[in-house]
């Protein structure tokens, strides 16, 4: 099943994509379908209006998650062309929830007095169904309602101001997630996917969600030691090589470029820079 | 006026602290007094019932803020204890509402094969009341409701494990915070308070916010410029010298131990380990 987030006059609704039409749900958006009685799956036999699917305008599949936890120099090529030594333990930080951007939003770029060096990075996003906390494996992938794309759109210079990521990771309506979750019986345990970006239909970036240093139950179980993972919390895998700042010379986004991320199963995000 | 989170039997309720009695308002937290029409001064005129401050079960003073931002090595006699260089920028990082606990709830300690080098981290908490944005010094110190006092606890082990902190820094339920928001006429820009940590009655950290090297001002206009701060939002601003990492030989919490995080003008977390 593919449930989106969708932009109304009314506020946003879920919907649940049945070809080319989105079929409203009783739900301000897709995070309620996950945590009403009887989850995703009840979800279905809601029948409601009716949307055409190619001129909705889709809000982040999960607008306002309690989490946002990205990891980090978690594909072997990435890592070695950002310098860094193969991690030993999952590396996280955090984005907050106004870094969401819907998937074919426009990117309002920030005024370059502030940053200008702002870079891609297309990440397998997860996205949670059911508390979990000490889980096994087991109970890290039945935790899993589904998976999403993500563009970890970062501000590189913040990002390398001080040590901790966060100050260039959480910019303002620049992480554009969606555009829809697919549930995890279509996709599994998130391994064996395609992902790229593409930048003015340039492929900047192409690897395969098997290249993960640290996968999906592993990621999953390690955070549930830390904490409980809720509903709707989203989990971003880290992200492959050929990002701009490791190209000679650096690359970036610009108002003007546009950048497609894709992943196999999971459908695509375009996003114009402006 | 001093507002604090209340836990009832039919969930937690705002309450405005009068003497030795709390008046109970109709919000059910301190961000719904912030967040409603009219803001903290409207709430001072609905007159309800009325609970005992000492028999009271205070929850985290915001027990779910959209943001929790944290600022790293802020205090210079900090920097120089940890190994670290005095920064030109306010390092950020994360933690999740997850992580937050009541000004003197009980602290469960990680099972130690987890994690065991659980440290203190004496904190001035900023709560935002209002949207800031791209703000000047005035703006940003208008958009303040209030300070609290936190207590960063962190998992050094985890902290280091990779280079970002976020994992060592939101284990759950082991970050008090509260025990009230005292609003900004009381305490103004922050600057000027003796801020100290004991455990079991033992001096550890004493300082003053003078000392910070980035001021709530400095902190409020950055973040402004990376996002909109939102109302609720709380704001961590550092700790200073003292920390169990530093000491010889490194001293950690542990079940038995009772910390007290102190903050003049605002309050004192007691929080026992178990």
């Amino acid at each position: 099943m593919h449930l989106v987030t969708v932009r109304t006059a009314a506020g946003t609704r879920a919907g649940r994509v049945e070809g080319s039409e989105i079929v409203l749900l009783d739900h301000s958006d897709v995070r309620g379908v996950i945590d009403a009685d009887g989850g995703i799956d009840s979800a279905a036999d809601i029948d409601g209006d009716r949307l055409s699917l190619a001129g909705a305008s889709l809000a982040p599949v999960i607008p306002k998650p309690d989490k946002i936890i990205c990891v980090g120099v978690n594909y072997a090529d990435h890592v070695a062309e950002m310098g860094r030594t193969p991690p030993e333990a999952p590396t996280y930080f955090a984005k907050y929830a106004r870094a969401l951007a819907g998937p074919h939003d426009d990117l309002l770029l920030p005024d370059p007095d502030h940053t200008s060096h702002i870079d891609w990075e297309c990440e397998l996003a997860v996205i949670i169904g059911s508390p979990v906390r000490h889980a096994t494996s087991e109970e890290a992938l039945a935790g899993v309602a589904g998976y999403a794309v993500l563009n970890d759109v970062s501000c590189r210079d913040w990002q390398r101001r001080t040590t901790q990521f966060l100050g260039g990771k959480t910019w303002e309506a620049l992480t554009p997630l969606g555009p829809a979750l697919v549930t995890r019986d279509e996709i599994g345990d998130g391994s064996g996917l395609n992902i790229s970006t593409t930048v003015d239909g340039v492929i900047k970036q192409a690897s395969n969600t098997d290249h993960l240093i640290f996968n999906v139950v592993d990621i999953v179980k390690d955070l549930s030691r830390i904490m409980t993972l809720d509903p709707g919390d989203v989990i971003a895998t880290g992200t492959c090589g050929g990002v701009g700042a490791a190209r000679t010379p650096p690359e970036w986004l610009a108002p003007g470029r546009t950048m497609t991320t894709t992943i196999e199963g999971l459908g695509q995000l375009v996003n114009a820079c402006i």
